[in-house]
C-alpha cells in the first residue's frame, strides 16, 4: 500500500506548498532562536527523557509529569502505540488521517473503518459511532482484546471539531468496552475556543484515553519534529518507551519546544489569522461553485463537483502551475475529487483563489 | 530491564562528561551554520525520503541510491530492523552495544550471547563465534529463521576492529546459514585506516547483509540524531519503512549531515586527535594500575583492579568530582569494576589521569 502526505516539496518543483496544515505564519522568532542555540551543542547528546520540556508540558496542562511521553514527532508516537500494545485491531473514522492506517498496518493490526456521511458534511455523529462499534459485538471478540479508536478532533482533513462533552461518551464507552481511545488533538490550538473540545481536563476520568498533541502544526515546527502524548496509563507509556530508541527527540527539537511554549501571544495571533483566512477561503471557494466542508480549523476540505472530477484533473493543473493542493484521492470515503488546502495568509489565499478562478472558472 | 546510556548528563550535575564516545573535537563549523540555517525553515515538513542526503551517501559509498535508508539516529533504524523484519533470534557479542540487546527485547526476541574472552583481551575470534553459532545448528531450528547477529566493528566498549577480511568470512557464514548479520560501523571513522575494516565494498558480495552508520560520532551531532544503513536487500529497507513513521528524519538533521559529508578535514584532524589522545590515555591509565584493553577507537575500556572494585567505587568517586565516566556494569560479561571513557583532547585527559590519580593511586 502506498501512503501519501501533503508537504511533499521535495519530488516536484513547487512554489506554493497548500498542501501542509502548518501556522500560516511560520515558525515564531523564539523557535528559530532555539534552533539557532542548540547548534552551538550539537554534539551532546540529547535528554532521553525529555526531563525539561516535559515539566513544563506537565505544567501546562496540569497532569503529572510521568503522565506526558515526547516523541519525534506526533505520528512517530502513533507507531510506538501500535507496537508497544501489540494491537490486534483499530477503528478509524472514514475519511481520517492516514497516519493512523499507515501505522495500524505497519504493525499488521486489523482495521474497521467508521463512515462519516457526505449528507451530514462528515460530521462525527457520536452516537452513531457508538452504535457502530457495538453493532460489531457479537461478531467480534477482538472488541474487547486489544483494540484501539483514534479519533481526529478536529478531524483531518475535514476540519470539523466535537465538542467535549460528547467526545466524553465516545471516552466512556471506550472505557466500557476495553477499546483504547486515542484523541488526536494536533490541530486543536487553531480552533478558536479549544477549551470547549480538548480531552485533557478529562484524562483522570477515563484513565486508559491517550491524547495526542503536536508542536508541528501551532508553532510551525515541521521540519524539527516533535510532538507528545498524555494519558494516566502508565503501563501504556512504558510499553511505548520498551520499543523505540533511547533518544528519539533531538536536542534542537527539545529547545525549540521549550520556546515554543512561551509563545502564548503567537498563538493567539494565529488563531485571529486562521479565522479570517478561513472566512475569505471559505466564501470565495463557494463562489466559484466548489463544495466547501465547513471547517473550524486552518485547513479547508472542498470538492470539485464537474463531472469526472475523479481524475484530479484540478489539483494537476495547479501542480502545472506550481501550487501544490493535497488531493484527497488515498483518503477512505474521498476521492480525486476532493481537495485539501491550507489556510494561508490573506495573500496567499488571493492567490489561490485566482489561480483556481483561472482554472475553474470557465468550465463551470 | 533497566538500560543505561551515556551522556545523561541530565539527572545529576555533571562538570565533564567521559561517558559518550563523541568526537573531542565537538562538530565542525559547517554543521553548525547548517542547524542555524535550518531554523529559517523549520516550518517546512522534511523530505519523508531524504532524497538530497541519500544520493550524497550512495555517491560517497558507492552504491545504489535505493541502497540506502536514514534514520532518526542509528538507534533507530535498530528498531526498524526487528521490528520490520518480525526478527525471532539474535546473537549478540558479550560485551557489545546494549542498544541491540534494547532493541531485540523491545521485540520480543530470543537473544543469545558469543561470549568474547577476557585472556585473550575481549578480541572477537571469527572462527570460534562462527563454531558457536553451528553448535547451536542442531538444536537450534531458529538458526534459519528470522535468526540475526549484531556484529560491532570496532566493538564498543572495547573498541576492537575486526579486518575486513575475518568479517567477510563471518559474512559468508551467515549468507549460508540464512542469519541477517548487521555489522556496526558506526565508530568505523575513528579507526587510523577505516579502508582496511569496512564491510561497505563487500555489499554486493554479501547482499543480505546490512552496514550501519552514524554521523552521531564522528561529526560530534549526538543532539541531532541522524544515522542511516546500507544493504542490497531493498526488501528489508521496505519492511524496516512499514514500521515507522514518514518523517522520521528532521530538516535539521538532513542539512547538518550534507553539510557534514563535506568535512573530510575534519575527518582526518580528528583521527590525529583521537590517536594522540588514545596514546596518552592508555599509557596513563597503565601507568596508574588500571588494565586498559587495547582499543583502536575514540574510546577505551579499563578496570579497576582493586578488591571489591565491582561495586562501581571509582565511577562514584569520579561523579562526585562531577566527572561522568561510563560504568559498564550493565554490559553483558563486565561488571562494575570496568569503565569506559572516551578520549579527549589532551586537556581532557590530563584532568581526568590527574582525577584518577587522586582518587585511586594512593588505594592501589
Amino acid at each position: 500500500m502506498e501512503f501519501y502526505h501533503g508537504g511533499d516539496i521535495y519530488s516536484q518543483e513547487i512554489l506554493w506548498d497548500h498542501s501542509v496544515n502548518s501556522n500560516p505564519l511560520g515558525a515564531p522568532e523564539g523557535v528559530k532562536e532555539a534552533v539557532r542555540k542548540s547548534a552551538q551543542i550539537c554534539e551532546r547528546y540529547p535528554d532521553s527523557r525529555c526531563r525539561s520540556l516535559t515539566r513544563k508540558l506537565a505544567e501546562r496542562h496540569r497532569v503529572p509529569e510521568d503522565a506526558v511521553l515526547c516523541g519525534n514527532g506526533a505520528a512517530d508516537l502513533l507507531f510506538q502505540m501500535v507496537f508497544g500494545e501489540r494491537l490486534r485491531k483499530g477503528w478509524l473514522l472514514a475519511p481520517t488521517f492516514s497516519g493512523y492506517e499507515q501505522a495500524l498496518t505497519g504493525g499488521g493490526v486489523e482495521i474497521s473503518y467508521l463512515a462519516l456521511r457526505k449528507e451530514e458534511d462528515l460530521q462525527p455523529d457520536v452516537h452513531r459511532l457508538i452504535g457502530q462499534m457495538s453493532a460489531g459485538w457479537q461478531d467480534h471478540r477482538l472488541l474487547r482484546q486489544q483494540s484501539s479508536l483514534f479519533f481526529c478532533n478536529p478531524n483531518n482533513p475535514t476540519g470539523l471539531a466535537v465538542e467535549r462533552r460528547e467526545v466524553a461518551e465516545l471516552a466512556a464507552f471506550a472505557e466500557g468496552a476495553g477499546i483504547r481511545l486515542i484523541v488526536d488533538e494536533c490541530f486543536l490550538d487553531f480552533l478558536e475556543d479549544p477549551e470547549r473540545y480538548s480531552m485533557v481536563p478529562e484524562l483522570e476520568r477515563f484513565p486508559h484515553m491517550v491524547v495526542l498533541k503536536a508542536f508541528t502544526k501551532i508553532y510551525g515546527m515541521a521540519g524539527l519534529r516533535l510532538g507528545y502524548c498524555l494519558t494516566m496509563d502508565r503501563q501504556l507509556l512504558k510499553a511505548m518507551e520498551r520499543v523505540r530508541q533511547p533518544w528519539p527527540v533531538s536536542l534542537t527539537a527539545q529547545m525549540a519546544g521549550e520556546a515554543a511554549l512561551k509563545e502564548e501571544a503567537y498563538r493567539i495571533k494565529t488563531r485571529q489569522v486562521v479565522r479570517e483566512g478561513r472566512e475569505q477561503l471559505a466564501q470565495g471557494l463557494k463562489a466559484l461553485g466548489f463544495w466547501v466542508c465547513p471547517s473550524q480549523a486552518n485547513y479547508l476540505l472542498f470538492k470539485d463537483l464537474r463531472p469526472g472530477a475523479e481524475d484530479g484533473r484540478l489539483g494537476k493543473a495547479c501542480l502545472e502551475q506550481k501550487l501544490l493542493l493535497r488531493s484527497c484521492q488515498d483518503y477512505h470515503g474521498l476521492d480525486g475529487s476532493y481537495y485539501r488546502t491550507c489556510v494561508g495568509q490573506k495573500e496567499d489565499n488571493d492567490r489561490l483563489l485566482a489561480m483556481l478562478e483561472r482554472l475553474y472558472g470557465p468550465q463551470s
